[in-house]
């Protein structure tokens, strides 16, 4: 940030009365520009059928991590709420028919400044097809999963959580919320090469 | 917004390609400046001794709402999480040492472009003091609590919720996860008048 947007004069860093922290304050009409985290929210999609139990994941056609496969998840928008932010991504990443379940996990990704949020989510139907965001859709079984070839953490750690719980659902438990951070940036390919 | 905060010209609303809603772009470098839900997080800081449990709240002393009473909470940061927001918040506004528990409350306001979350927490001891932004910290039980002097609608919900669980907990249930929105303000005595 470099200019004020109320008054396009120059910004600078300070310490505003009775805060404790620095911010881009208007050397000239004095407004404070705060910046704070964004939500990100998505949808873990399943689709289920005579006990076998499938995961839908969309291939991004977008940076960053084009290629790479992700839950349909994004940043939600003014004026929406969470849970209409999941169903709005879900359609269109993926073109899919869901019915939206609890919120299943809360992820702080702090060096990124982001809350990731994702809602379990039963498919209605099989009448699903890749946004414009996507490349493809396409669904999962556990061992199916493209491990190697997930997004973001946050989507690893979903859907490890979720097949996690899921083992527990088998034995008679419930799905339940959880909260985790991600510390560390996923290390990719590249990182390793 | 009026100005780019990179280059200072002027912005106009244009759906950008590959969009589907009007966002702030700018006329001479094109960057587009999205707006986006902010969270709100706070605590719900309890004291219990032998069977009396109280709860902490905290009279406002900034508008909006100045003199009203709310649960400690405000705007997350960037760079940390909603639990350490939760925390800082609770040392901020109440000088409270807390022993953060689950998240218990998500509160959609969409209709200010926020969400809200609130943790359970107990307090550690009675060693609290009123912060900066509020006039007093009090604690107060169920029968005592200032129902018709509550800052925010979320701060009603978010307590209304808690006493119903706590009902449940006293009768061997536990505490679950709530989300819940809040579709309309709160009438206020000046709205009634």
């Amino acid at each position: 940030m470099n200019f004020c947007s109320e008054c396009a004069h120059p910004v600078a860093l300070a310490i505003p009365e009775g805060d404790n922290r620095p911010r881009f304050v208007c050397t000239a009409c004095g407004t404070i520009h705060y910046q704070n985290p964004k939500l990100v929210v998505g949808s873990l999609p399943v689709w289920e059928h005579e006990g076998d139990l499938k995961v839908m994941l969309c291939r991004r056609a977008i940076e960053p991590r084009y290629g790479y496969w992700t839950l349909p998840a994004g940043f939600m928008e003014n004026a929406e709420t969470t849970a209409a932010a999941a169903i709005r991504e879900t359609v269109e990443e993926a073109g899919a028919n869901i019915e939206l379940g609890p919120l299943f996990a809360m992820l702080n990704v702090a060096h990124v400044h982001q809350v990731h949020l994702f809602y379990l989510a039963r498919l209605v139907d099989l009448d699903y097809a890749a946004g414009i965001e996507s490349l493809e859709v396409q669904l999962f079984g556990e061992r199916e999963i493209p491990w190697a070839d997930l997004a973001f953490p946050t989507i690893r750690t979903t859907l490890e959580l979720f097949f996690a719980d899921r083992r527990r659902v088998i034995e008679g438990g419930s799905y339940r919320f959880h909260e985790h951070d991600i510390v560390t940036p996923m290390r990719t390919q590249a990182d390793l090469a």
